[in-house]
């Protein structure tokens, strides 16, 4: 998940002690996104990935994720996330139904359902978004790259993966029929 | 949206002066159900409504609906409101997919979404459950009545649910296509 | 639902007694799509409706819909019919999952389904579909517009529509949460 | 698929030549059912497989799978299948909402979609089905077994299925998010 909740300064914005201690008390609203390239029949060619290289050289891959902020619809979180993350050029198509293909339960024990963050219980709404335009990650330590859906699917691929993201990326895959 | 938070006993309980102040802070999570009977083509034939008897005499009516605890799944937490909310032997059919039919997203100003909870903002994920049991509101002051789905959707029975219950129900119609 | 269909030539093309005789025997199968307007929020603006003159002067209004051919795949069909209906720079986004966000079953019994084909038996996938290109129907008698959602929701917009089409507007509206 | 077609004696049966003329000329509608086991929390713990032992001695598995007759609605047509597939005793729980999780299509040539079927062009409507009660196949060669889904989705039970079965045990897994 996303761990730019400290940078953040909309007006739901709130001081890493705070946000702490909500987050011992109530499970917190997520949105991801796993941005795609899609032809002209909307067939999903690509699925974008956001990559970060660790202090040890090692690559660690995810897809868009944040914190859904007091206020703030889950379509602006969307917005506001993919934009953040892609760039301003990305243009990504927030789709017409605010139906999620799945909701992703994060708990801090890895058992609890597969999906797993030590900081929190987060419960994310999970959509498949077509991203059209450049895509320039606007995020400091992040880069970003499309590969093809067998790429995305591939075990080494999947490992630089965490949390879950790697299942994610997989359950995405299945809901637009490009899982083998 | 339910008013049972303050009766909450589990370990996600929050005391009231907690919970109103991590209201003011991040959007709170909910599950919705809306309880239908169906026929054995698995076709709604009834809409299940909760009602209660204001002070005044006026009726109101809901879905079940009600918060998701620290710790909790959706679907604990779905259990639980439901056969707290319809009884212990209501044999609540919980759906074998996480995804809801709808994201319904309540604020605290009416005219944002068409969905409004004075007391906070709250994301629910909506689902339609088929209730095959006897239902008992466990619950005091609730009472629990089955309605076809023509009468459900009168503007008189709409108009004794608030929050945007009523339109929450005339989706769910529309999702399981008896919507005229 | 289409009657372009006498017009086909494509390799599934079939002369209409041979169709007339096959619709006698097995359901024939449509895809249907409500043509939609974003915002950059991904939230439904305006639907499009096809429209022609009849005869007499009234208005007759209609989603996109047609049938798919002998070894067509669903995503072609859609594109196949949106492109020949809205014109070859409409740009439709046929989106990336398959999975219809409902089923609309055609009968020649209007009171069977509340969809109506006095033709045939058809199985409908429908989908809402985003369009970001300039609409210009290609087709001899057909117009096209744009309507806000409310006037696409409006009875008398909805009486000019038939065999179900309305009813499949407000199905499509719920699915998008634009329905009142 | 299903090869049940030419023992069907409902109103919309048709004799094989018939449909094999039929076949060549329109994509044929199906239904097909994933059945599943769930517990009290609506998760998916078994995946029901149809098996049926060929002159050679190895074995085959499969989802239900049939045609939608001729006046035949989709719901109507999952229950004959689901009955006849499992028993009279069965009690398969047709979902609500008509929308499938699923489309697939399948082709005589193997490499189109992934679904394949030597005799015909279909178009299945996807659903995974909640059984609750007995199953005790009443069609001929074909017996019924409860797997796990961690067994359904083994390697060596994927083997067993043809057509791309095994792939839609795969994507209905991923759907109700039992895929690792």
């Amino acid at each position: 998940m996303s761990t730019h909740d400290v940078t953040e300064t909309a007006p739901g914005w709130l001081p890493a002690d705070e946000l702490g201690h909500i987050r011992e008390r109530v499970p917190i609203v997520y949105v991801e996104a796993v941005p795609v390239r899609l032809d002209h029949l909307g067939q999903v060619t690509h699925v974008g990935l956001l990559l970060r290289v660790r202090p040890d050289g090692t690559v660690s891959r995810a897809v868009v994720s944040g914190r859904v902020l007091h206020g703030e619809t889950v379509r602006e979180a969307l917005w506001r996330h993919l934009t953040k993350d892609l760039g301003a050029d990305s243009d990504p198509k927030v789709p017409p139904s605010l139906a999620p293909f799945t909701v992703a339960e994060y708990f801090p024990d890895p058992d609890r359902t597969g999906f797993h963050d030590p900081r929190q219980h987060a419960v994310a709404l999970c959509y498949v978004v077509a991203v059209d335009g450049e895509c320039t990650p606007a995020q400091d330590a992040l880069e970003f790259r499309w590969l093809s859906v067998a790429d995305a699917l591939k075990p080494e691929v999947a490992g630089e993966m965490s949390g879950g993201h790697d299942r994610l990326v997989r359950l995405a895959a299945a809901h637009v029929q490009r899982l083998p």
